[in-house]
C-alpha cells in the first residue's frame, strides 16, 4: 500500500514497525559504506596479476626506449593506440596522464584561468565572470572543481537521453558560458547513455564563447555491468565534422578497470588542442609514470582484451547491483516515496525521493552506520532544489554487507517518509 | 701555453691543428647526449628490483588500509616518514605527490596564481605584476615555471655560498616579490651547497610580501657522488624558528634515486600549508600513484637504506665525473680559456667559458653530434647576459661514450675561443 494513500492510524503503526526496525538496525553498530564508486576487493585481485607484468630491466624497453628514464611528456605511443582504440579516437589525439583524469580536467580548466585554451581572447582569470553548464544530477567532482575557480554554475536538467538540449542550446547563447560537464555513458549518478541526437545536438552547438570547453568525461566508456559492451561514438570525430574540433576535451582512465590507485589516464582532444595544451604543460611536468603506462598497455593489451576483463568485473558488479535493485523493488516500489533508474552500466544507482526527503534519509542512515553520498552532492554547490537525489554506490561493499547496508537505506528512507506525512498530517 | 699568450701566428697555427680535429671528430657522425641530467642505464638496472617488491594482492595492503584502492589524498603514512626522515622534517609536513616534484612546485605557484596561498592578500593572477627571485646560473625548469606566469624574474647571483644574500635581503624589500627559487644542496647546474650562514639568512628573510613563496628544491638531497652523505639541515624548523613557519614549500623526488620515469615525489611544508594546499587539491586529484608509493617505501626502506643505494649509483657516476673532470684539467686547464666547479654531488659541472664562447661553443658541439643544453638555459628567460656559462650533464652516456663527447667539447671550446681570440686580432 502506497504511504500517501494510508491514513493517520496506519501512518502511525508503520511508523511504530518502521522506527522499531531502525533501533535495532542502529544497535548492531554497523560501518558500512556506499558513498564512493569504490570497486571491491575481489575486484582488485581480479587485476593484481598487472603487478608482475614487468619485472626485470629488459620488460621496461620498447621500441628502443626505455620507459624507466625521462622523456616523453605526452606518453608512451603504444599508450596512445591503446586509449585511441578504446575511444575511438587517433593515437596523435592522445595525452596519457597519471592516476586520475580528475587531474587532467582540473589542469585543463586551470590553464584556461591561467593561460587561456587556444581559443582564448584572454585568461578566464582576466574575466569578470565564467559561467558554466552542469547537467544534473550530475558527478560532484566536476561542480567542485567549477566552485573552487569560482565560476557561476548554470543548472541543466538531466533526461532519460541526456542533458536538457534546448535548455544547452539557449544557455551557450552567452558569451559568459564558458563550457559544460558531460558524463556521456553511464552519466554519474544516473547511468544514463546520451542518445546519438543528444550527442549530435552537442557536438553541433556554436556557443558565442569562442573558447568553449566541452568536457567530455567518459569515464564509463567500456564499464557495462549488465549485458554487451554498447559501442559508442567518437565525440572527437563528430565535433570535427560538425566544425568544432577544438571545443571538446574528452577524458578517461583505467581507475575502474585496474587500480583506482595506481592507474593511467587519458585527455584526448584536436592535434591542434594537444599541441596548445602540451606547450603549457611541458613547463609543468616531464612525464606521467611510463613504467605504469607500459604495465598497463601490457597488461591490458587492447580493446577486445580490456572488454574481456571488463566481463570479469561486470560478473562481481552485477550482482551488486541487482541486490540493491531487488531490495528498491520489494521494500521501497510499493510505498511510492521514490523512484529510480536501472542502469547497465558505471558505479551507481541514481534515487529520487519524495520531495524534502533526501537529507532526511541519509542523516538517518549515518545514524545507523551506513555512510552515502551526501544528500544534494549531485547538483551545484551541493544543493538539491528538490531536496530528493541520493547517489548509491554498491561497488565497494561485499553482497552481504551491501544487503545489510541498502536494507538500513531502506528502512531510513520509509522512516523519513513517514515522518514527513505525519508533519503534515 | 695561455691562448691569450699566443701571438698571431701561434693561434693561427693552434687553429689550423684544431679544426682539422674538429673535422675529424664531425666525419665520425657521432651522436652523444650531455643534454640532461639523466640517469644511464646501469643506474636504472641497479634498482630494477624494485618491479617486483610488490607482487601479490597482500602485498598491497599495509596498516589495514589497500593501497590499490581510492583515498590518502595526501599519501601513504609510510611514506610521509619515510621522506620525513630524508629531510629532517616531521611526517606530518609532507604531502607525497606523483612522478615529478616539478608538478609540484608548478601547482603551488599555478595555486598561488588561481587562489592565493595561505597569508595572499589575493591570488596572484589579481595583482599587476610579480616578481621571483632566480639565483642564476638556475635550474632552467625553474625559471620556465616563471616564465609561463609571466613573472618579472630577478637575477640573483650565485656565489661559493649559494645565492648573493645581500642582493636577497635588498630584493625582498618589495612587496612584487613573491618568491625564491633555490636549489640549496649540489645546487643545479654549480654543485655549490648553500652554507649554514647562507641558510640562516634565507630562514631568517622578512620579506614585504606576505605571502613570499620560498621554493626550497632539494633535488639532490641524498645525491653525493664522491664522499659521504653531508648532513643538511632542516630548513622548516629554521623557518618556523625564525617565524617564519609558512614562508618555505620544500620538494623531493626519487627520480634520480630509484626511476626517473616511475617516481614518487614529496612536498612538505608547515602543516597550516599543508592544511591549506590540500583543501585546494583535494578539488584536483584523489591521491598520487598508491601502489607506486608503497612500492618505493619497500624497496627504499629508510634513509640508511636509501644511502647505500646512493653509494651504488656514486660508484656508477663518479668515474663519469672524473672524467669530464679529468679532461677538462688536461685540455682546458692550460689554456686559460673557462673555469668550472668541482662538485661532489648532483647531476652536473657548471662550466664558464672567456666571456662569449658558451653559445659558439654549443653550435659546434651539435654541428659535431653532440647534444648539450642550451647556452643561456642556467639564466632567466634563457638569456646569459656574458654567454659564457654552459652545464655540462656527464650521467647518461656510457663512460667511453662520455669520453668522445667531452672529447669533442674540449675541441669544439678551443675552437669556439680561438675565432674569437683571433677575430680581434
Amino acid at each position: 500500500m502506497e504511504y500517501k494513500s494510508m491514513d493517520a492510524a496506519q501512518l502511525k503503526a508503520e511508523h511504530a514497525a518502521v522506527e522499531q526496525k531502525f533501533q535495532a538496525l542502529k544497535a548492531k553498530n554497523l560501518k558500512l559504506d556506499m558513498s564512493r564508486g569504490k570497486p571491491g576487493k575481489e575486484q582488485l585481485d581480479l587485476v593484481s596479476d598487472m603487478l608482475t607484468v614487468l619485472s626485470k630491466p629488459e620488460d621496461c624497453i620498447i621500441d628502443g626506449f626505455d620507459v624507466r628514464n625521462y622523456g616523453e611528456l605526452t606518453g608512451l605511443p603504444c599508450a596512445k593506440v591503446f586509449f585511441a582504440e578504446l575511444l575511438g579516437c587517433k593515437p596523435e589525439e592522445c595525452f596519457i596522464g597519471g592516476n586520475a583524469s580528475l587531474t587532467l580536467m582540473y589542469d585543463t580548466v586551470s590553464k584556461a584561468y591561467t593561460h587561456g585554451l587556444l581559443h582564448s581572447e584572454k585568461p578566464w582569470c582576466k574575466l569578470d565572470k565564467v559561467k558554466f553548464l552542469c547537467p544534473s544530477p550530475g558527478y560532484d567532482r566536476h561542480f567542485k572543481v567549477s566552485e573552487t575557480f569560482g565560476m557561476e554554475m548554470i543548472t541543466i536538467p538531466m533526461t532519460e537521453t541526456g542533458p536538457d538540449m534546448d535548455a544547452v542550446e539557449e544557455a551557450v547563447k552567452d558569451p559568459a558560458v564558458k563550457g559544460m560537464w558531460c558524463v556521456p555513458k553511464y552519466s554519474n549518478p544516473e547511468g544514463v547513455i546520451y542518445s546519438a541526437e543528444t550527442i549530435d545536438r552537442i557536438a553541433h552547438l556554436k556557443p558565442a564563447a569562442p573558447d568553449f570547453l566541452l568536457i567530455w568525461d567518459n569515464a564509463y566508456c567500456i564499464h557495462e555491468f549488465e549485458g554487451d559492451y554498447v559501442p559508442f561514438p567518437d565525440i572527437l570525430s563528430l565535433c570535427r565534422e560538425a566544425g568544432s574540433p577544438d571545443m571538446v576535451f574528452e577524458f578517461a582512465s583505467t581507475s575502474k578497470v585496474t587500480f583506482p590507485g595506481a592507474g593511467v589516464s587519458v585527455m584526448a582532444a584536436s592535434v591542434d588542442n594537444l599541441k596548445y595544451m602540451t606547450g603549457l604543460i611541458g613547463m609543468q611536468a616531464i612525464s606521467s609514470d611510463k613504467v605504469n603506462q607500459l604495465r598497463h598497455v601490457r597488461y591490458l593489451k587492447d580493446k577486445a582484451h580490456a572488454l574481456e576483463l571488463m566481463k570479469r568485473h561486470a560478473a562481481v558488479l552485477g550482482p551488486k547491483f541487482r541486490a540493491v535493485l531487488n531490495a528498491l523493488d520489494k521494500e521501497i516500489a510499493p510505498l511510492g516515496i521514490a523512484t529510480w533508474k536501472r542502469p547497465t552500466g558505471g558505479y551507481f544507482v541514481s534515487l529520487d525521493t519524495n520531495d524534502g526527503l533526501a537529507k532526511r534519509t541519509l542523516t538517518l542512515c549515518k545514524e545507523a552506520g551506513v555512510v552515502m553520498t551526501g544528500a544534494g552532492a549531485t547538483f551545484p554547490y551541493g544543493k538539491d532544489p528538490r531536496d530528493r537525489n541520493i547517489r548509491i554506490a554498491p561497488s565497494l561493499p561485499p553482497v552481504e554487507e551491501l544487503e545489510a547496508a541498502i536494507d538500513v537505506f531502506c528502512t531510513c528512507l520509509k522512516l523519513a517518509a513517514l515522518e514527513q506525512l505525519l508533519a503534515n498530517k
